[in-house]
């Protein structure tokens, strides 16, 4: 007999949660704020219940998966009681500190408490390419390794609960970053009606799997040191270049918000003297005690 | 006997580019303002002159890789009567109405011109996953075709000159976005200590590689139009989770700058009535006549 789950939280995530633990054959209650969401899972089987206590006591592993933390204390505390000598598994997004907070708690109440970050869109849960992040209890992570699996990779971070979305929100920034400069682009293009299908096929898509691979480079120059220069690029070059794209996006009427705060990080590399240093030079300058970028 | 090539400016670039023309057999010519630079060319063979006219009549093909379009008008105005009858490839990176007035110069000085931007970096230069946009003049691009794709594939985009400075840049920016998405991650795991190296290897790479593939049905949905909450990742979910985003870098000790107008981004668009819509609805709203996010 696999485990039995409860899925809390019928979203467009809960729901893709539900569908892999109810196709992977694992009896799945479910609950949700708003009744009847999702209808498509009680004739795959899962066991609806309006009632959050029923929920939380009708498996050992319980999986959340709500908007936001507010909405998991809201969600939880009328069923405090009930988490005694339960696994909380929390994958709503939030940050390290929610993370921590919400740990205590459910110890608090005899729960033990893992927290995760979901690496995926929920058509790929239960797919090759879904990893998901935990960090908390190792016991409680350890028992249900086997039924977490079913989401996606499961990687285990570490017992401070507060790993998994701090690498989470990394991963987060680093996708939102991705998805500004691919919204830059389009807008650019379109304001030329070139193709966005054609765009993003031929170049776009090959020329960010190409600069992907100096990310390497970047970590190792962030691990070791880097040496001025290696890179071929430097930084007085792309403050240079940087200009074009900010004068491009207005000459065609697109904003250049999103730009503008890259813009000051690298012109105050520059003014501070490091215009023969690579992009890694500009990390630490993120941190707020050096700088001050926007 | 293979087409004679004179490259103008050894910077980083310049000097890949000369290096990939003299690795193919062209007799190579080379000029750069400050004499003396990557003194490896002429052990490579290059015909290397310190007169910038000379320079321009060694060869029917001459490529110009400066820093600017200051740099181009600096340098090639003393040379301008020299120009009559060759071709001028520029592939300076600079703006599409810059590439537009420098083609006007040009044929006025009786010069077929080309604009160019170059999709590597130097190193990438001559190998496969290089390549080079091209726009202007037709006859120019088809005659020299066979010479410009010793330096990456080529691609010719058009009569009109800024055709690939527009194509460039919109594809810099993309790339812009992703590195300062890098650089926040990076920035964010470097305040836990936990490894570049490893982060990068196990976590970001495959996380945005994955990511990437979200981009076709961005385009498509550009292209064809959305069909709301098809991507499984509303705009209300994504605000409430960048919040997030922006507190874990300040209780972590980093900046928010890079992330801030991206924030308000989503945020007018939610509040424009958008939160069931995906991130493609975000384009439009870059049009600076639609709105102002910064
Ligand atoms: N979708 C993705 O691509 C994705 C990827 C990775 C991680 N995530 C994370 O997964 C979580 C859920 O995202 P989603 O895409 O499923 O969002 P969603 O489709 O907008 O669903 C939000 C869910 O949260 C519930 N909820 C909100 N406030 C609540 C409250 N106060 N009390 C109880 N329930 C409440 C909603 O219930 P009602 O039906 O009653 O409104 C609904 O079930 C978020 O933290 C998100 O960051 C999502
Ligand atoms: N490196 C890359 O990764 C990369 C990638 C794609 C495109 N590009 C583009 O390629 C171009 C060159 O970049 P790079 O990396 O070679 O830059 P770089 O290493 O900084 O070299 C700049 C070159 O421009 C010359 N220059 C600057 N101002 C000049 C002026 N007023 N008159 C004459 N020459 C002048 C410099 O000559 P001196 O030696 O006399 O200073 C030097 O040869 C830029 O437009 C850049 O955006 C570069």
């Amino acid at each position: 007999m696999k485990t039995s789950v409860t899925v809390l939280g019928l979203g467009a995530m809960g729901t893709a949660l539900a569908r892999a633990f109810l196709a992977a054959g694992h009896p799945t209650t479910i609950w949700n704020r708003t009744p009847g969401r999702s209808a498509e899972l009680d004739d795959l089987g899962a066991r609806r219940t309006e009632d959050i206590t029923e929920a939380v006591t009708s498996a050992q592993l319980v999986i959340v998966c709500l908007l936001d933390y507010a909405g998991v204390s809201e969600a939880l505390h009328p069923a405090a009681a009930a988490l005694d000598g339960r696994v909380l598994v929390n994958l709503t997004n939030g940050t390290p500190a929610q993370a921590r907070s919400t740990a205590e708690w459910a110890r608090q109440h005899g729960s033990q408490y893992v927290d995760g970050g979901i690496m995926a869109v929920p058509s790929m849960i239960g797919g090759p390419a879904a990893f998901v992040l935990y960090s908390g209890s190792a016991s409680a992570f350890e028992q249900h390794e086997a039924a977490l699996a079913t989401l996606g990779r499961a990687t285990y971070l570490g017992s401070d609960p507060g790993l998994a979305p701090l690498h989470d929100i990394a991963l987060l920034s680093g996708m939102y970053g991705m998805f500004a400069g691919a919204l830059q682009a389009y807008a650019l293009i379109g304001s030329e009606k070139v193709s966005p299908n054609a765009f993003t096929a031929d170049l776009l898509v090959p020329w960010l799997t190409a600069m992907l691979t100096s990310l390497p480079r970047m970590a190792a120059d962030l691990e070791y040191g880097a040496e001025p220069g290696a890179a071929g690029s430097n930084l007085a070059m792309q403050a240079a270049g940087f200009v074009n794209l900010i004068q491009a996006a207005e000459d065609q009427g697109v904003s250049a918000a999103l730009l503008r705060p890259v813009q000051r990080l690298l012109e105050s590399a520059v003014a501070a003297g490091l215009g023969d240093q690579d992009l890694s030079a500009l990390v630490p300058r993120l941190a707020t005690e050096v700088t001050r970028v926007g």
